[in-house]
């Protein structure tokens, strides 16, 4: 026979799937001799019967009545005894806590009869105040009636009678309130053994709401987990001045201070704490007033963090002078608390360094490194766009370009608002403090361009309406003019009316050494995507061991050499081509000579040109002018030209090594200028790692057609006047058609890296600029449990990267395999590239440090099988 | 020792790879006794080597001297003798013919003093004649010194003498001749043994020219097998009326008619033949002239074709009334020749059937099938296109939809001319004999609908500019008005201005006999493409099994139906979209019955919706007005909508069940349509096999949730009323993911199809519609042998197909695994799929024949293990 009910002495904390957290830790608090009212746990299993079934089963009612039998034996009452009536509550607890699940009825069992004995015991008001709560709740949760319309009533009884706050309504007052709501609630039971059932079927229903299934979606949990019910009896914080409730933290959420901290309230149930009626007293104040209280509260605390060993968020009801515990779980904290707690434990000798990085999220670390949003601040957001680059940034809206530059230069803070940017914008981004467009994703110009500049971006913002000649935006009834202040968070995508309140990012010294703590375990390495001089300093500090990747065609969308380069594509002639690229050279020369003296003699992995020429072309009139000009050709020709380099699926057309091939002349100026960079850096007496990295090899003869008719012809002009050094010629895998034939890439190459934004657009066929149309509704539906470009899809494109990593070893034993795609920055991914083998992750310079405790976390994951669980995680 | 020199007695016909074709037949033509000029081969391993080392070894020399030598003895004479010089004709010869590399050099041997002696054995006429034609062809051949340089010389001394002809000049004017050509090439060595040198090594390295790289690249061959070098005896067809020279086919190469078949011509060497200086006679005609000639000639053709089992195509000389064979090879013949000689060899019980169905080219079959023009035919090619749908079709140009609508159907003869053609184009095409556009691909719109119905179409010519508004168009310096007569070749890519003369297609007894034998042996089964009942019959005509793929959107494009997709794709309304899917069921559920119907209880595979709705949308102003008054909407939010609709990479976007997942009721209305014409065709006694085919499936929950919210649903409603059928719902394979998760799909699948078009497309990363700008270099580079959208990818996509059969019959045993891709009608790929274990191919009903040959000589290949010779083969 399936056991369903568990009495909180009959559980523990390990039974947090079958009991759900919040009825696993009663247990377990029951058990550590906490002082916890008695109840009992109606198990997730007989919830997810229950929804199977649509009804609760004859065992599951027995066994709920056995229980309360025992229950009412322990407390020496009777449930719906009109003279002493035993009053529950009924709270629902899922294994992890969730939002939008039916959450709570209190003072259940009270009836017309019943509220009779509770007057009795103690005075009239009390006893309708309890009562009309109960119904309040009751008709809420069970049957689904609005708040509001219980507040209406409220209001109505205190209009009558003149009193301006519930407080100051007397039991007649109360009683009054009970007869309006049980007006609204008008099928209540009155058998307190029904009001239990309902309550509890409410609870399990409560478990597929949408809300919830949302809410399980967006958070990949699945979905046929179920909850549990908690059964409690009820004490009181509002039976006179010698009761109270509160909340405490066993430290300091906000920056993790070890103190207690908390909120308290005099004469109040614990849900008159949050809701805010009265405003509620330190908690250090409470030492003041019930000294022995606030001294048995702290031992509390210590026992709690020792047994859970870890920062607990408890509430308390202190009952005629009695402390009660009714509820403990782990501290919800910011990303600094975090860290110093997880840094302080450890210390403290209460978890080891391996618990303590486990102990803090990719998602918090990244939010450390850059300006974030004061969370204590209230905000109008306008809208929401993608969650380009993160950080935030505050400043005067400027739709020009021109001006964004003037002004920004000038020391202003200037956010520049674009329908979207184009390689003619770029100096007008570099002057802002963040970009918002309302069109494109994530790898749109805007996006790519702000990410390397480590400039937050909130693009694709569809929902706002710019008007460029007028200079305003419109949105959802909003209009923003010229100049007016907004706010971008870049790391959320929210859009903000005003100046919000910024938060500057923190490099403390508990995470330094958290930091170090998980380079001493992980066993994967760190490199960072960069371009410039400037964000390989940044990657450093930030514990990057190399560049895994430098994108070259950056360096071609500054404005000097824009037009060179559009000179180049423009041309038909291949001696005009080539003189174009013999005024590229120096300039990317000079550019891997700043990269090799930054990186100071780490590996530097540069990929030759990869995107479609088209990104680069002039279709701004007054350039095209220019240019026809500067080329003696017509406007109409340029247009043309323009117009043939249009593609239908650019994503799967002439880019690449395809570029490479049939413009060989591209490639060999590029690995000029890498190579001749390399040799001079070398000979000032800097070591030098160059990685010539070829872009978008399908096939392994594209490979060799790139060594052959680039690389060693090359090689031999160079090295004949310059000294040699030595260099490594590898290959992106980001084409399923490489990952399947890996095997005949690694005899070419001698290092490979995953491309997985473009492994994961052809390997699921979802172009990421488009696949906003139907990826958040593939997320709704279950069918991916989160965005595969934020998150790897490990079932499908991981089965490429495995594939690939095997079969290219196969090959090259000692093959250098890494990964470059936004995925490298991303804690599950990072986490799943060290199982697949890989050498390296490498993420843009403020994904660094999260990459960094992500690989220590996976070690510490495997060698101490989390799964079976970890003392203390 | 390595052996680099093999006499033709030495040698045999299956030494093709040492010996290259000439060789091995000139030796086996001397081991069966027929009278051979005698000779010796250097090997294609020298060739190799000399082309590796750069020079000829002196192991290689060593062993042509020797076999000179030999030479001499048995013709006693002697190489360079000034009184009987022994004179020699040098030939390449690499296993597999080749345009573009060097050919022949006759009468070498000859110079100052030998010609002297040649002088003193035969005539002075006749020894200058030859020396000259030494002259020019080493100044050729060797020196590479144009002909017509030498035509020039010729010219001047036939004009000096009043000469018309050659013939006409004596011995004194070839004297001149040879002096004039001396000047020409006046390096020319005397040593006749460095004249043989230089004329091998001359032959060695024309395989490596650029034609011949290019030649076998386009053919797929290997560059590394090098070609042999054939030294002959010289004889002289032109040594008086006594000798002669001409080439025989065992059988007419043109009809396949069993019948010696030839030219001849009388005192002259076999170049004069084939340079149509003089009219030669038909072979017929040596039977009135020379019948013991005749009658010996006749013998070796039967002696030959006994040998080599097939059709021969032999060179011969008479030399004073001796024959002699000087080459043989298996003849080339036209695609109704080829059927009809291996009809009849196997009817003659010279080769098997299995032999027989080898003989047999696919691409042949499918030139059978398609009007084509004559051959024979002097044409004005102006351009080529891309070769988007088989066939050829003549007509009037015309540039308007409506008018080529309106005239075809009057029964004129029209060749619709666009840039590209879009749905609303469609019933001017439909009028046309074929269609011509100056963009887009294979895919293109035009290119697919043609397919469709059927007819020639010549897709992305681009140097064809169009002009609409002045109705002409204007390609390489030619200008086409409107009502100008051109033919297109679909099968070629051709544009020919005026009209060509066409063959119909002809479906012979033999043909017909020779699908039997292919039906009998083949294991794999062979469906068809189609979207109509039309279709389907003809695909049933021609041996089609079954339905492979029916794409339910092409039964949108029609006009009327159109209108209703496009308020589909408008409406922003629930209702109105329903509203618009109401009207299109009762015109689904007719196509479908006519389907039904007509494939006569085969299986029918339809596809559910699966291009973006983009392709649908309302792109024309006028239409756009109309729509907006239908819909009471602004004309502007049309276009806003249609704008909202485009797509970055719309390949990679909102298509296939990603919109069948967004827009349930789409799919909805498709499956209503379906089940209820299967169940109303099945009720008029006919068997219906229908399948549901979902396409673009990358995730197996997305097949979960096609066959939850829609094929559930829609069966439970329609088969409460009517009668129900069996039916089986399953998914292309066409994404990556698709492929290597096959395992997790196939527990909701009930087969599979290989859509390897866009299979290739993800799978390599290239666009279809945009490779055009490099696969063609790939091809020229090497990279690729053949472009992998016509050809399968074998190494590369080819493993996405072995992969994915195998893990879905991992999960599924006796999952039904096919192929709808345009590959499934190209032979290699067939046999590729044959041999990959899928149950069947469908293609276009054009290609069914080929696919029924296709599949029959994989498995005679595989059961006679060709590699190991079948005899006659």
């Amino acid at each position: 026979m399936t056991k369903y009910v568990y009495s909180f002495d009959e559980g523990s904390a390990d039974m947090k799937n079958l009991l759900g957290g919040k009825g696993s830790n009663l247990a377990e608090m029951t058990t550590i001799g906490l002082n916890v009212p008695s109840g009992y746990t109606v198990t997730t299993e007989a919830c997810v019967e229950y929804l199977d079934e649509g009804e609760l089963t004859q065992e599951m009612e027995k066994q709920m009545k056995k229980y309360m039998k025992k229950l009412e034996k322990e407390m020496d009452q009777e449930f719906g005894d009109p003279e002493d009536p035993l009053l529950v509550s009924v709270r629902s607890g899922a294994a992890v806590s969730m939002p939008g699940m039916m959450d709570t009825i209190l003072n259940l069992g009270l009836n017309d009869e019943t509220v009779e004995g509770l007057v009795e015991k103690t005075d009239e008001r009390f006893a309708y105040d309890s009562y009309r709560r109960f119904i309040n709740m009751f008709g809420e949760v069970v049957r689904g009636i609005p708040h509001r319309k219980f507040e209406e009533k409220m209001d109505e009884v205190k209009d009558k009678r003149n009193a301006d706050k519930d407080v100051d309504l007397g039991a007649e007052g109360m009683k009054k309130v009970v007869e309006k709501y049980k007006e609204l609630v008008d099928d209540i039971p009155s058998d307190p053994w029904e009001q239990l059932l309902e309550a509890t079927k409410a609870v399990f229903e409560s478990w597929d709401n949408d809300r919830a299934i949302r809410w399980r979606n967006i958070q990949g949990l699945p979905h046929d987990m179920g909850t549990a019910v908690n059964v409690q009896t009820m004490v009181y914080g509002n039976t006179g001045n010698n009761s109270g409730s509160g909340v405490a933290f066993t430290r300091n959420p906000s920056t993790g201070e070890n103190e207690v901290y908390g909120e308290f309230l005099r004469n109040a149930q614990g849900e008159d704490v949050v809701a805010g009626i009265r405003t509620p007293l330190d908690i250090s104040e409470l030492r003041e007033i019930w000294p022995d209280i606030y001294e048995e509260l702290e031992e509390v605390c210590k026992i709690l963090e020792d047994k859970y060993k870890d920062m607990q968020d408890l509430e308390f009801t202190v009952e005629d002078g009695e402390l009660y515990i009714l509820q403990t779980r782990t501290g919800k904290r910011t990303p600094n608390a975090a860290v110093k707690i997880a840094h302080d434990m450890c210390e403290e000798g209460i978890i080891s360094k391996e618990v303590a990085l486990l102990r803090v999220e990719g998602e918090q670390i990244e939010k450390i490194l850059h300006k974030r949003i004061d969370p204590e601040a209230e905000l109008e957001e306008m809208t929401q766009g993608i969650n380009a680059s993160p950080g935030a940034a505050s400043g005067s809206v400027v739709f020009d370009t021109d001006e964004a530059e003037r002004r920004g230069e000038d020391g202003e803070d200037i956010v520049l608002v674009r329908p979207e940017t184009t390689p003619e914008d770029i100096h007008g981004l570099a002057a802002s403090e963040g970009v918002l467009t309302s069109r494109g994703g994530m790898t749109s110009h805007a996006a790519v361009v702000a990410r390397g500049m480590g400039k937050p971006c909130v693009a694709g913002a569809e929902e706002i309406d710019i008007n460029l000649e007028e200079e305003y935006f419109e949105v959802n009834g909003k209009r923003i003019e010229k100049d007016d202040v907004i706010t971008i968070d870049g790391t959320t995508g929210d859009v903000i009316e005003g100046e919000a309140p910024l938060i500057e990012p923190e490099f403390t010294e508990e995470f330094e050494k958290l930091l170090q703590w998980a380079d001493d375990i992980r066993k994967m390495g760190v490199r960072a995507n960069a371009d410039t001089p400037e964000d390989t300093k940044q990657a450093i500090e930030f514990g990057a061991e190399g560049i895994g990747l430098c994108r070259t065609e950056h360096m071609f969308f500054e404005p000097e050499r824009l037009e060179v380069m559009q000179e180049l594509i423009i041309s038909e002639e291949k001696e005009e081509r080539q003189r174009a690229l013999d005024k590229l050279m120096p300039m990317q020369k000079e550019d891997f000579k700043g990269l090799f003296e930054a990186i100071e003699g780490r590996p530097l992995i540069i990929r030759l040109l990869d995107p479609p020429l088209h990104e680069f072309a002039p279709t701004e009139e007054g350039r095209q002018k220019e240019l026809a000009q500067k080329l003696d050709i017509t406007k109409e020709e340029i247009e043309a030209k323009v117009e043939r380099l249009e593609e239908e699926n650019p994503m799967l057309g002439h880019r690449g090594c395809r570029l490479g091939i049939t413009f060989p002349e591209i490639y060999r100026m590029q690995v000029r200028a890498i190579l001749e960079a390399a040799s001079e850096v070398k000979e000032e007496g800097q070591e030098v790692k160059p990685k010539i990295m070829v872009p978008l090899i399908g096939n392994v003869k594209e490979l060799e057609n790139v060594k052959e008719q680039v690389v060693k012809e090359v090689e031999e002009e160079i090295f004949e006047t310059k000294e040699g050094v030595d260099y490594e010629v590898g290959t992106m895998i980001e084409i399923p058609r490489a990952a399947v034939t890996a095997d005949k890439i690694a005899e070419e190459a001698e290092f490979f890296s995953f491309g997985t934004n473009d492994l994961t657009q052809m390997g699921l066929g979802f172009s990421r600029d488009d696949a906003g149309t139907f990826i958040p509704n593939y997320i709704d539906q279950g069918i991916f449990e989160e965005d595969p470009f934020q998150v790897l899809d490990q079932d499908g494109i991981g089965q490429f990267v495995e594939m690939a990593t095997e079969r290219g070893r196969s090959t090259k034993e000692d093959l250098s395999v890494g990964i470059c795609g936004e995925h490298g920055g991303e804690p599950s991914s990072v986490k799943f590239c060290y199982k697949a083998g890989l050498d390296y992750v490498s993420c843009s310079p403020y994904r660094v440090p999260v990459a960094r405790i992500a690989a220590a976390q996976v070690v510490i994951e495997e060698e101490m099988d989390v799964d079976e669980g970890v003392e203390g995680y």
